[in-house]
C-alpha cells in the first residue's frame, strides 16, 4: 500500500493526515498553530508528522501552506498569516523526518484534491476558487497545476473588479476578494442590518441584537430558512462570484469551476446566483461552451488530501482527463 | 531546409509567407480578403498557398486566423469578421493542396511568433497582448501554447474592468478593450477635441478640423512630436493596459508580457504609462518578482511566423525557456 502524509498548515490550525493513493484519509490529527513563530510553527508540523509516521509506512509528506510559495516547491517566501519570510521549509522539515517533503500553496492542494478526487474528477482544465474569509485558488491547466514563473500564480482574489473599490488587505482597491467573498458577505448583512433593521429582523435576532454581531454562518442560517435578506446577501455575493468566473472563463476557458471555502456550505444560495452572473456575462455566450460551476465535494480535508497526492510525484504530470 | 508556409487571415487581408526553421520570411504573398465569403476566401488561401509551394519545398501550412478556433485545431467555430460559423478550414485546405494543415488564432500564431523568434524568447510563461481596434491575445504557459478546453482561451480583452461600463461589440459592458486599445485612444483623443478645441489644437489641425477626423495614426504621430494632449491620451490607455496586465499577473503570474498590435508602434508612449500602471497595482508588489514588459518585435510578420512555426508542430510541445 503506497501512504503519503499530507498537512494543511492554516493561520489557526495544523491538520495532518495519513492519506492511500485513493485519496482516503486512514488517520488524522490536529493541532493549533502557533502562528506568530515560524520556528515553533515547524516543530508542530514536525510532531504531527511524526506521531503519524509511528503508526504508518509512508513515503513521502506534502505541505500546503497558506502562503506564497516559490516555483520550486522549497520555500515559503511570504506567509501573511504565518510569520514566514523566505521560509526553507521543505529542507528543515526533511531533514527532521528523513522523508522526501513537497510544500505548495493550501489552495493549491485543496484544487489538485478537487481534480483528483473530487467535483472536478476527469477534468484537465480546472479553476478552483476557495471562498472564505479571503478568495483563494488554485488553477489546473492541461491536467497539471499551474503556478506561473515564480510561484505566484492562481491569486484571481486580487484582480481589480472596481475601480477605486473597496479596500482590499493586499494594499490595492477593488479586489475580486473584497465583493466576492465571506468577509463581502457579512458586510453586506451588517450593512443591510445597519439601514434597514426592520427588514433584517431574523440576522439581528441571531446576532443577539447588534449590526456588527453578526457572522457568516448566521447569514447562512437565516438564508437556509429562506429569510429574504440573508438570501439576497447571497444573491449579491454570488454574483460578483460569477462575474469573477467569468472574467477567468474569458482568459482562461476551463472546462469545470470548483467553488469550495466556508461560504461553499452555503450551496446553493451562493451557487445559484453565481450561475446566473457566469452565464450573463461570459464573452461570446451563445458561441461557446460553458463550464460547468460545481461544489467542492472534499470540504475541509481537501488540503490534507491534496497535499498528501502532491507528495506523491503528482500535479506535475497530466492527471489524464479530457 | 525545413520549410513551412505561414498565412495570416485577417478581415481586410490574406497574407502568406515560406518560412524557414529561425523564423526568416524567404518568399511573401499578399491579397484581399474577400470577407463575406467563407468559399471565396478559403479559395484566396488555396491561391496563395499554392502560388508560394511553385517556387519552394514546403512540409506543412499553418493558418492563423482572426476567430476561435476549436481545441483540435480543426475548425473555425466562429469568425466575427470573416462570416465563417463552424468552418471546417483544416480539412478544405489540405484536400486542396495536399499537405499537413494546421489552424490556429491569429493572435495565438502572434504570440507564438514572439516566443519562438521575437521579444519574448528564452520565457516560458508569457501573456502576448495585441493593441490594435480591439485587444486579442495569446497565452504561452510552460512553453505551450494554452487554448483551454474548448479553444477559447486567451480573450481578456473581454474581461471586465469597469461595473456597468462602456458597452463592447461583445454584448457586454465594461471589457477591458473598450478601455486599453485603440479604439478608445481614439474615442479619448476626439471627446478631448470637442471638449478642448483650444487644447487639442494639433489633433484637430491633423484630422482637417473635425474631432470625428481624428485616427489613430494621428494620435501617435501628435504625441512623438510631443503634444500634450495626445501624450496624455496614451497615459489613459496605458494605465488601463498596465492595470489589466496587473490583473492578469495576479491570475498566471508570467515571466514576461509582450505588447503588440498597432497601437505598439507608439513605443514608450504606450508601454511607460503601462508599466508604470502594473508596478502601482501588481498585487504582493514588493514580496514578489515583477513580469517584464516588452515591445513586440516581429511586428506585422508575427502572424505568418507563428502560423509557419506551428505548422512544423512546435506549440504543443515545450519550447524550453525558463
Amino acid at each position: 500500500m503506497s501512504l503519503t502524509i499530507g498537512v494543511d498548515v492554516g493561520g489557526t490550525k495544523v491538520a495532518a493526515g495519513v492519506v492511500d493513493a485513493q485519496g482516503k484519509i486512514i488517520e488524522q490529527l490536529r493541532r493549533a498553530t502557533p502562528s506568530a513563530s515560524p520556528a515553533r510553527t515547524e516543530q508542530v508540523i514536525v510532531e504531527v508528522v511524526s506521531e503519524l509516521l509511528s503508526g504508518h509506512q509512508v513515503r513521502a509528506v506534502g505541505l500546503g501552506a497558506a502562503g506564497f510559495i516559490d516555483e520550486t516547491g522549497a520555500s515559503v517566501r511570504f506567509a501573511p498569516n504565518l510569520a514566514w519570510r523566505e521560509e526553507p521549509l521543505r529542507l528543515r522539515v526533511e531533514e527532521v523526518i528523513g522523508l522526501p517533503v513537497v510544500v505548495d500553496n493550501d489552495a493549491n492542494a485543496s484544487a489538485w484534491a478537487e481534480v483528483r478526487f473530487g467535483a472536478a474528477r476527469g477534468h484537465a482544465h480546472v479553476i478552483f476558487v476557495a471562498v472564505g474569509t479571503g478568495i483563494g485558488a488554485g488553477v489546473i491547466l492541461d491536467g497539471r497545476l499551474y503556478r506561473g514563473k515564480w510561484g505566484m500564480a492562481g491569486e484571481p482574489g486580487h484582480y481589480r473588479v472596481v475601480p477605486d473599490g473597496r479596500l482590499c488587505g493586499c494594499g490595492n482597491r477593488g479586489c475580486w476578494e473584497q465583493y466576492a467573498s465571506g468577509s463581502a458577505l457579512v458586510a453586506e448583512a451588517r450593512e443591510f442590518a445597519r439601514r434597514s433593521p426592520g427588514a433584517a429582523m431574523r440576522l439581528l435576532q441571531l446576532a443577539g441584537g447588534s449590526p456588527e454581531g453578526i457572522t457568516g454562518s448566521q447569514v447562512t442560517q437565516a438564508a437556509r430558512e429562506g429569510d429574504p435578506v440573508a438570501v439576497r446577501c447571497f444573491g449579491t455575493i454570488g454574483g460578483w462570484l460569477g462575474q469573477g468566473l467569468a472574467d477567468l472563463a474569458a482568459i482562461l476557458d476551463p472546462g469545470c469551476f470548483v467553488v469550495g471555502g466556508g461560504v461553499s456550505d452555503a450551496g446553493e444560495l451562493l451557487i445559484g446566483p453565481a450561475r446566473a452572473a457566469f452565464e450573463k456575462a461570459l464573452t461570446g455566450g451563445s458561441n461557446r461552451n460553458m463550464a460547468q460551476i460545481r461544489l467542492a465535494e472534499l470540504g475541509a480535508d481537501a488540503g490534507i488530501v491534496g497535499a498528501a497526492d502532491l507528495a506523491r510525484g503528482s500535479g506535475r504530470e497530466p492527471a489524464g482527463g479530457d
